[in-house]
């Protein structure tokens, strides 16, 4: 099934080798010891190196940087949000203008997420049923039928290369019937894209729900494992509960998806959280993170995030991170970096955020090569000794406050 | 006198001909009938031809460009401003970062204004006697106090190619004593700033005032003619009178300035402003008006200015103006920008400022190539003809309600 979705035209269109065309990913290196597995995905818009972690481009643009940015960071594919675009400007636009990628003049691969997620955590008045949901618009207020025919139908205008079902997401807090309920309805969904889906140059991904619950979790994949999808999402992770239960989650779920196929983590995450994610095996992530945080003035480095708005940067004549590769790394030095956000230039936050990227995607190519050599175990290890996450707590406190941001500086989605 | 500070090392830095190195400045082309002339430049950072349209980046950034943007644009010559530099982040600072070239990694031409007309225009609580001015920062309310001695101080840290001398910048509403008063002062001033000049490369300009008085216009260029700076500025226009008395300003004062100096047009202008500044015989401009009406929306064509956020262009595929061959007319649709403005995105902002100032810079280059050609008078006349300028009170309601905007939008200099 996966196979009929991932012909041979788009297969070869980034050199794909035609004697083995069964497969859309192939998996280059996997090690005994842990999940961790080095791969390689092919799209109808070029190669994808796994683990990968894609940018967010939720409006058809990865805020602040335009394509030229992100091909110099190394990014082959970056994630849109078909809520949004569903929204604004409109499917029929967005294909009237050659699908997302004539849109936003990106020409490597691009995955959209069905909108499920933000329905459910961003929509006012939402009401769901079997068929579906009917939601407002958070923009204007009007009134909108999503089912999983139109969740295909919509992403199938918007022309991406991967495409993801739409799911039932329950809230971080919910649990009992809630959680059952709308994992049980996931599932039936799943079904339904599949069976509306009319493209044949665009992957579908199934997204295991199941909150905090194992047994649900464990329910989810096992379940979607067996309609054959191209590849498998972690979906309602990463919206409030303890890092702890996350990598429980991980490490019950991911064992249970077909190995030959593509995971993809959704909605995370931090560098910490990429490095126990591959561990466990998953192949693909996005979060807004990144970006997020790098207009407000918070850069990653191997030691851990320090934000370039603190005074100790004004007379720094080196760059933000004497280990980095970026643009901004090779052309400005952490004073100019510091001096553009003190003064709120606009400069700051693109330069702060090509940082932030190129960070994730050396991070990513370093995690290659490590699971490539069997090295990786001692990879982990040497991260997290040198590498200090940000405080839970404070973790915690950002995303409440996040969600109350003006809208220039905010994703307008949290994943 | 200007010759001594034109020498061989910079100007043979740009290819210069050492058999003609006696001035900076070089005229190619002009014809008799009008002003208008066609020449060049030399700097320590590379030739300019002019006549030249130089992009504002007040605060050693313009306003969401990198420096590749606008080397794809074409600038040979940007304008930084002394005054918010001094303030923030300090002229030690750009000093120890290399000058205000290495600081912001721009290795073509700078000039920077020496912050009399900020100081006038945006510091509370200013107090001027003939000595120098004292002022409140308009950041922090800290007292500060700026003399010509310490204006070309300021300046000689920043490392500019051209700088300015302080000047006596009266409000535009002035006239009387106040106006004379300035005049005076910024005669004296300006010998002040020649006699406290110690580096050698770089270019200092007078600048005439005398605000709508013709006979202070003309009394003040010859004044400042006699004393044989490298370059010559008008200044105090643009700053709320009609265009009609602007105009007369320039014919009264441009054909008293030495014919084998530049002239600049401080603050000025709108593209009808700059094709009749070249007629009157300008070599040089800056104004904000480009960059700041981008970040609102509004892109140049020949016809005259347009609002992206418009419905019209929700479903324009084509390029903003198809006339036009800068980075965003080449690369996205019109819809693309129209949306990302509704959308408050980060990139609009980018994209627009880079088509405004490329058809300033087009614009600019046309001229340039009537001149030499002998076309200029047909030029200007096909210009106006096509060309519909922002209704006068609608420009000037403008003015007033760009002093309030909010601090990432306007740009903090009236210049």
């Amino acid at each position: 099934m996966a196979t009929s979705r991932c012909n041979r035209e788009w297969y070869t269109s980034c050199g794909g080798d035609i004697d083995n065309e069964s497969s859309c990913f192939k998996i280059l290196h996997e090690r005994s010891g842990h999940g961790a597995r080095v791969g390689e995905l092919r799209t109808g818009h070029g190669c994808v190196q796994t683990p990968v972690f894609m940018p967010v481009g939720s409006q058809a643009t990865v805020k602040s940087l335009a394509p030229g940015d992100l091909r110099g960071i190394g990014s082959d594919i970056i994630l849109c949000n078909a809520y949004h675009l569903y929204l604004r400007p409109g499917v029929e636009i967005v294909e009237e203008a050659g699908g997302l990628h004539g849109f936003m003049a990106w020409d490597r691969a691009i995955l959209t997420d069905s909108g499920g997620f933000q329905v459910f955590s961003l929509a006012p008045l939402r009401q769901i049923d079997d068929d579906g949901v009917t939601f407002r618009s958070h923009i204007d207020g009007s009134e909108h039928r999503l089912t999983p025919e139109k969740a295909i139908l919509n992403q199938e205008g918007l022309g991406a290369d991967i495409i993801m079902v739409l799911d039932d997401v329950p809230s971080g807090t919910a649990d009992g019937p809630r959680v059952l309920e709308a994992v049980e309805r996931t599932h039936r969904w799943a079904e339904r894209c599949l069976a509306a889906q009319r493209r044949s140059n665009q992957l579908l991904f199934a997204i295991v729900q199941g909150g905090r619950d194992l047994d649900l979790r464990r329910l989810s994949a096992r379940t979607l494992s067996s309609l054959d999808f191209p590849g498998y999402a972690i979906g309602g992770l990463s919206v409030g509960e303890s890092k702890a239960s996350m990598y429980s989650v991980l490490e019950e779920t991911v064992p249970l998806l077909p190995s030959g196929r593509p995971r993809y983590l959704m909605g995370v995450g931090s560098p910490e959280d990429l490095v126990e994610g591959v561990w466990y095996g998953v192949d693909m992530f996005d979060c807004v993170l990144p970006t997020r945080v790098a207009r407000n003035g918070a850069v990653y480095t191997r030691d851990g995030r320090r934000n370039v708005r603190h005074a100790d940067f004004k007379h720094q004549f080196g760059p933000l991170d004497p280990e980095c590769d970026c643009y901004t790394c090779r052309t400005f030095s952490a004073a100019y970096v510091h001096h553009l956000f003190k003064c709120e230039e606009l400069l700051a936050y693109r330069l702060a955020t090509i940082h932030n990227l190129r960070f994730m995607h050396r991070l990513m190519g370093d995690m290659r090569e490590a699971i490539s050599q069997g090295t990786f175990a001692a990879f982990r290890d040497e991260f997290h000794a040198r590498y200090r996450p940000t405080d839970e707590t404070v973790r915690l406190a950002q995303r409440r406050r996040h969600r109350v941001t003006s809208t220039w500086q905010a994703d307008d989605s949290e994943r």
